[in-house]
């Protein structure tokens, strides 16, 4: 019982800084979408917001083909296989994930898609989340890149963010001490109350850099932010310190992004700064999937969903990561689930 | 026969900038040195100059304390033995090294000498280079921090100096393609006509940066510079790429370093930047040394000497580091040895 038409929206317009009116356009189109023999047609139900999206609308993108002017905005999603082309397996009803991008209906290749099985006690929108990319970067960062021991001091920025969240409490599974990051005083209590991060620091308080250099040498930082804050941590390395890249919200807006000033350090701390995709680790996501799912399950991994609802919100939406709007998971709902 | 009085060279001032000639003043003091037991007084031979120095007369130190106002600039050096605690095995007349400053004579800790044996066809200086600091950066700096693989590709800077020289050319060894960068067309030619670099750029030369680009995507950088070069390799890194940050010569004499813009390219291109310092590695130093002396004799790891004569030259000396007037490694003649 499919709609005569369906919405998506598309890129308009590369913005040269912040997120603008014009930079997406929303277009309504006869849902006459047929998939091929190895096709299936997804009804999206819920749309993840990330950071990294704004790489993707970038002329020169990041580690993907930037969108083209025109296309449907590319982002992660969650759906329901409505139709299916008669060489593939996937059920019509079949619960799936995918890069679907800002539409209520996607046409895939059944390759694309992967399908999902929602473990006992958790809902699918942990897919997204905790079980999805989210929470797969927290993971392997810390597990790949930071080496982090028992009673080391880790730093987590962007720590109210779908990543960070989670990556303060795998910190403090591992034994770490943990010091998080983030831009209001809400977020903070948050982080200390119910995330168990051992002290959280607003940024955008005026003694923030006094207040953080209380907490010394630093071993390891996972870092979501970039600019200011990694400057600043980059000037409180311990010996052998570890920095995971793992984005720089800070600065992509930023047609020009900040210089880092204090990278000497990394000389006389011996220390390193690390980038990742958690791409390169696909193989492992079964295993790390598993751990997740424990942690989830046994009430040792909390999270925070920040709903925005309707596919045409997905534009203001996106603003929030970069104004500090959102707490948690920041996710669109598109549709229930439809009654197949 | 020592002489009455004996000169040294100490710390007058703390540069803002560039080195001054206030920054040094030189001592005549009467030479009543007598070692205690477990001490020698050395004869300085030769002492070495390094980019790091600059650091040691910054108000805050990088990796070793400030040498205060007053006190002798910190130096390595090379030296004899010409008195001996009781409590001491060293002879009189042993070759040694070791930090003995801007002196012509010092008295030290005999445990904080070492002795040199110079191997058959080699020199006593050869200690102060590619047996030296200089020799042993380049080797665990790629061994360590670079993993360097046969056929990827190398760039190296401050590529004419003594550690970028060394590195060049066991990045031949390795089975690299060597790309160096260094500040003057004679350093250039002698970087490809003698150490075997397959090309070498000269970084002040107007199309430098173009010129540059053309090398596409580096596999390991082995940095001595930081500043602006670091900056432009960090655009043009491949997947994995490893960054060794051995020093940063062009911003050690600047108040507030150049900030790095290019830094976001360490996540799409999933690479890292490490800092290393020798010293971690002393426990290899043995086998080091070792594969070095083999190059040196064998004629596949040559050098150059770029000789100032008289301690009282080390402060106009020390400029040519940062100036680029020195081709190899920079040392200062102080006396010849003396006959025991």
């Amino acid at each position: 019982m499919t709609p005569a038409n369906y919405k998506r929206i598309v890129l308009n317009s590369r913005p040269e800084g912040e997120i603008e009116p014009t930079t997406f356009r929303a277009e309504t189109l006869p849902l006459d979408l047929k998939p091929g023999a190895d096709e299936v047609l997804v009804q999206v139900t819920w749309m993840s917001l990330d950071p990294a999206m704004r790489s993707y609308i970038r002329e020169k993108g990041g580690y993907m083909a930037p969108v083209k002017i025109g296309e449907v905005m590319r982002s992660n999603g969650l759906g329901v296989v409505v139709q299916a082309g008669s060489q593939t397996t996937h059920p019509v009803g079949q619960l799936v994930a995918g890069s679907f991008g800002w539409t209520e209906f996607a046409l895939m290749k059944a390759a694309e898609v992967q399908t999902i099985t929602v473990p006992k006690g958790a809902e699918p929108l942990d897919f997204l989340y905790t079980l999805g990319l989210s929470g797969l970067s927290a993971y392997f960062g810390l597990k790949k890149i930071c080496d982090l021991k028992p009673g080391e001091k880790l730093v987590v920025s962007g720590a109210a963010g779908s990543v960070g969240s989670i990556a303060c409490q795998l910190g403090k599974q591992a034994g770490a001490t943990v010091y998080a990051i983030a831009g209001s005083q809400d977020k903070c209590d948050w982080l200390e109350t119910e995330l168990g991060a051992d002290k959280a620091f607003n940024y955008k308080s005026p003694t923030f850099v006094e207040d953080f250099k209380k907490v010394g040498y630093v071993d390891v930082y996972f870092d979501n932010v970039g600019g200011d804050i990694l400057d600043l941590v980059l000037s409180q390395l311990n010996k052998g310190a570890r920095i995971a890249l793992c984005g720089a919200i800070s600065q992509y807006n930023a047609s020009k992004p900040k210089g880092l000033q204090n990278y000497l350090s990394l000389i006389s701390q011996r220390a390193k700064i690390e980038g990742f995709l958690i791409f390169d680790y696909a193989a492992e996501f079964p295993v790390a999937r598993e751990e997740l799912t424990k942690g989830l399950l046994d009430g040792s991994i909390k999270g925070k969903f920040h709903i925005v609802e309707g596919l045409e919100q997905a534009p203001s939406a996106l603003s929030l990561l970069f104004s500090g709007g959102n707490t948690g998971k920041l996710v669109v709902k598109v549709s229930d689930e439809p009654k197949l």
